[in-house]
């Protein structure tokens, strides 16, 4: 049902021919994809092919906030950015919050495509109706903060919000991210999308409203949202006031904080180097999204050495896990530097770590030297080294330039057996748990459209012991991983990465509410109709319609699965000690998975009675099915 | 005569009891000393006691626009910042561009007085007529591009414009500056004034208009100003587009670009590593004044190595001279990445690179070896070793613990001689010009009332033959250098360092007329008149009380000198070979300085007849004068 009042705009950026055209958005696309991710997807799937190398011109980029962002809804600042990911092959997107999400719709859209190739370096700058092209020739090669800073400046507006890449996207690592402020759209290799477009940055600035179709509507639903965020016990309470910053403690407790390349996970738990204490002395404030009244973005300024001074925002868990447990830096303070220069940089901090920590590993094994690191002594704990290489990997110098097209490729170059110690599902390195000892969580990588993306499909029941309609379960069985995998995926997808909403909410509060809440809170603004089911199918049509595009892509039953060590080394020490996800294990899950989503089990792909359900027959035609 | 129209205004901040007040600027201050640094030093005099301790809670910080500053006038975003300096122990008065003097002045101040010491970190935020002591626990520590988003973070403001200091402020670094965005206010250690105050930070925005007095006065005015900046060959033409940057070639060519420690004047001549072709191709833009048609700060981007990417608005001359030169080091990019780093850290880019050029003719003659630098190899020429120095005296770590005080305190720790190695006068490190070459600039360093300081008395006829009612010079000879800097020391007082105006307009177009547009200017916009030779006087007036005030902190006629090495060794090479300034020579210069001066030529001292003619016969009574 529609009660009317929704107006959704697209602006379609064309690069090459330097034009801008703004578009109404379909009423049914609004209704079946939500926003955010959803839109990007549909965008994706329905407008580049998907066998297209991911740096040709024709490959797309969609910034999409969505519905919720710049409504008075809190912790709803947040985008999608979608397109062909260079580092995986397979759909890309990747979040962000910030500010920049809710200036777009300010600006009077709910989606930027961003198509074609400029010649030069370009930036976009976007002023409410107002579309121009003009040169980043001044800001090409400088690091996001001064590129920021100097657009903002040539623009003479301070009030701008703009994402931008660093010399890593320039430079097309195929780990760069996508900065705004301080703050990464950070996974897939996005950046480098912008960079292959010449396209250094979109800088906006909006002054409009967002109409909110059902005020009363919208108002008792918001009623509902903000008042379960103040009654939940760890929100603003705890959340608020650590962030995801003592996740290595956590993780640790569980015995799934990954170290060394994951070798040490167990072993090496820098409870001491990471923990409360130290994360306290660094912490100077905290920063908020907009319209977020709890500001988890724990401010942290280096204290000792060299790093001294050095500010970041974070390091967030999965930063801590990468340029530290898997690095085997304990340094805290090396941590934060490390972060911040991969802001600076435009590095994704999880894929760029964990590359490093895979090229340690190699060099700890012999399996290269200092001849082929450059004469740097790549061992684990050795943070000068990452800081160095940190560097390499942006502006593709000596070992970097190998290291920084991820792990996969690089271990295609080193060869010399170096692909038994790469981290990583469809080529996207491992965040920052030991999915040996969370049966789930490792399921959801092998089945993610992103490949291991840990945000896709978060196994809360396991790594949080979150309550769900799903139940109790076990994190180290393989039992009911299929049924809570798709659960995961599919609420993720409508609640979180569509409407858009901070994921922390539904982790911390929202979960055995967030359909519901999504329904009403989408009738309230849009005046789209949903029942709790309608908002979770929502999340269906999202994943299949990206299982279908990496289908088209070429990825198989086969791809989904996880890295060799994973499968077949078990954890060696602490409360974990002796999982591993043998293949008859994953394909058991799989299986299930398979099932659950109505799929060929044989295949693992989509059905054609699956995609007409979903209102997708369109796809199952594309792909030819029966 | 005074027309009536003017309304100064004056805020006076008091740190240790957190209160402030609006006070009226008195129209005889106003009439006898302009503004900027003509008030910054009247009120350093009258409030100050000179033999204080720089440090102590009674020093005062004065930051005073211009009456100028905020009208349409081109390039008068200027302010002064004045107290007593703790790198020499006489007036400190530093001057900076950008856009926080006009903020100042859109507040509604002609001038803010920093008074006491907060007892914690402490930022203060001005927002027009309202004044807020805020906790600077956040932002201490935090180098100084950061800390200003930070605390433009948390007053939810990006158009605020602040002064701040960086870590080399907070740990009372002697050679310490003032940062505002990317400018600096930059030498004698005021950025330690505000370290020693517990001040991080003043913020400000304001939203008021300036008033002009006479508006037609003001339009006609301001009509000769424009048109002669236009009718200039050089300003918009050359100047404009290349900046100071280039005055390393000029110098060259004129054998006064003074090198390793002012060793290899003549010999160590950049041209190929700072010449044309290499700045061209690192300059990515330009920065502009608030009000600001010219632009001369160029922006650039080092291109190479490690330093890739680095930004900085420079280097000026004066920081190509003392990171490049003067340390021997020819990497333009490491010149930048340096500059950069000292505006991070709040380093003074002149006494800072002075400081390490001393320290490697130390090492290099072997008065100090790598015991004495904590290991670094500290040869003229190595980038490295000056980058970690840089960051050790802002940290007062190591070696850089010793520098960080200046040359003149670095030379009394270390011995051994070391003194005859120290260029400085009065404490303060020579700028960019071998004066064994410029005898008028000599003499003006001999003299300055803040020591070896090229603004307040540039020798505009030696170093740019700049057409001037003094008639032709001789650079080498030290004929009529007493007349010569007598005039540039007045006129840059009295027409740049109070109205305030951009002294590269003196230097490039107004020289000959500067007297006269600025009496027009201060009539239209003040309704105060002036002959010209009123304004000169004002210039009078300043350099006197100013050194009135050295006399009483205890300098004599025997500090009026110049480096031993200068006075004793010949220029080695270049189209000054064999140049230097004799005690004979300085001597014969000195003399005639203070007969011009109407001063005691025995002591070197202001007379009563002189005082009381320029109205200042409490000073007279003050220094007990017959």
């Amino acid at each position: 049902m529609y009660k009317g009042g929704y107006t959704g705009k697209i602006l379609r950026i064309n690069l090459t021919d330097q034009t801008s055209k703004k578009e109404d958005l379909s009423l049914e696309t609004a209704k079946d994809f939500i926003g955010g991710a959803g839109f990007g997807i549909k965008y994706l799937y329905d407008e580049v092919k998907a066998d297209i190398d991911p740096f040709d011109s024709d490959n797309k980029l969609i910034f999409a906030p969505g519905p919720f962002s710049g409504t008075s809804v809190p912790c709803a600042s947040r985008m999608s950015v979608t397109g062909k990911s260079p580092l995986t092959g397979t759909v890309g997107m990747a979040l962000s919050g910030g500010h920049f999400p809710v200036e777009m719709k300010f600006a009077g859209y709910d989606a930027l495509i961003v198509e074609g190739k400029a010649e030069e370096p370009t930036y976009v700058w976007i002023k409410n109706g107002d579309v121009k092209f003009r040169s980043a020739k001044k800001a090409w090669g400088l690091k996001t903060t001064d590129a920021q800073q100097v657009i903002k400046n040539e623009l003479k507006d301070q009030n701008i919000r703009m994402v931008c890449i660093g010399p890593a996207g320039e430079n097309l690592s195929k780990v760069a991210c996508i900065i705004n402020e301080m703050r990464a759209a950070g996974r897939k290799g996005l950046g480098a999308v912008m960079g292959a477009k010449n396209l250094k940055a979109v800088a906006v600035r909006g002054t409009g409203k967002i109409a909110i179709a059902d005020k009363e509507k919208f108002k008792v639903a918001k009623g509902v949202f903000t008042k379960a965020m103040k009654d939940s016990p760890g929100l603003y309470k705890k959340f608020a006031h650590v962030g995801t910053g003592l996740g290595a403690l956590s993780m640790s407790s569980k015995g799934i904080y990954p170290a060394k390349n994951f070798t040490a996970t167990g072993e090496f738990t820098p409870m001491e180097e990471f923990g409360v204490d130290v994360q306290k002395e660094r912490t100077i404030g905290r920063e908020y999204c907009y319209g977020c009244p709890v500001g988890c973005s724990q401010l942290k300024m280096a204290k000792t050495g060299v790093y001294a001074g050095t500010m970041t925002e974070g390091p967030e868990y999965e930063t801590t896990f990468s340029l530290g447990g898997q690095t085997g830096v304990s340094n805290y303070d090396a941590v934060i530097a490390a972060d911040r220069l991969c802001d600076e940089l435009g590095l994704d901090t999880v894929s760029a770590g964990v590359a490093i920590g895979f090229g340690m590993e190699l060099f700890e094994k012999g399996i290269i030297s200092k001849e082929d690191t450059g004469g740097i002594d790549l061992k684990f704990g050795n943070d000068e080294a990452m800081m160095i290489l940190l560097r390499q990997m942006a502006y593709r110098e000596g070992f970097g330039d190998i290291l920084t097209d991820g792990v996969k490729v690089a271990a295609e170059k080193i060869g010399k057996g170096s692909e038994d110690y790469a981290i990583h599902v469809k080529g996207l390195e491992l965040p920052g748990y030991d999915v040996r000892g969370s049966k789930a969580q490792g399921l959801n990588y092998a089945t993610s459209y992103t490949g291991a993306d840990h945000n896709r499909g978060y196994a809360i029941q396991e790594i949080k012991a979150m309550e769900v309609p799903i139940g109790d379960v076990d994190r180290l069985s393989i039992e009911r991983k299929g049924e809570l995998t798709v659960w995961n995926q599919d609420v993720r997808a409508a609640t979180c990465d569509s409407p858009t909403m901070c994921a922390f909410l539904l982790d911390i509060v929202m979960a055995p509410t967030a359909t519901q809440n999504t329904a009403d809170l989408m009738e309230g603004v849009t005046g789209l109709t949903y029942t709790p089911e309608e908002v979770q199918q929502v999340g269906e049509r999202i994943n299949n319609l990206a299982k279908a595009f990496n289908m088209k892509a070429g990825f198989t039953r086969a791809d989904d699965t996880l890295p060799k060590r994973l499968m077949t080394e078990p954890i060696k020490a602490g409360v974990a000690k002796g999982q591993k996800v043998s293949q008859e294990d994953l394909d058991y899950m799989l299986n299930e998975y398979y099932r659950i989503r109505g799929w060929d089990e044989k295949t693992g792909t989509p059905t054609r009675e699956k995609l007409t359900e979903l209102g997708l027959e369109y796809v199952a035609d594309d792909l030819g099915l029966k």
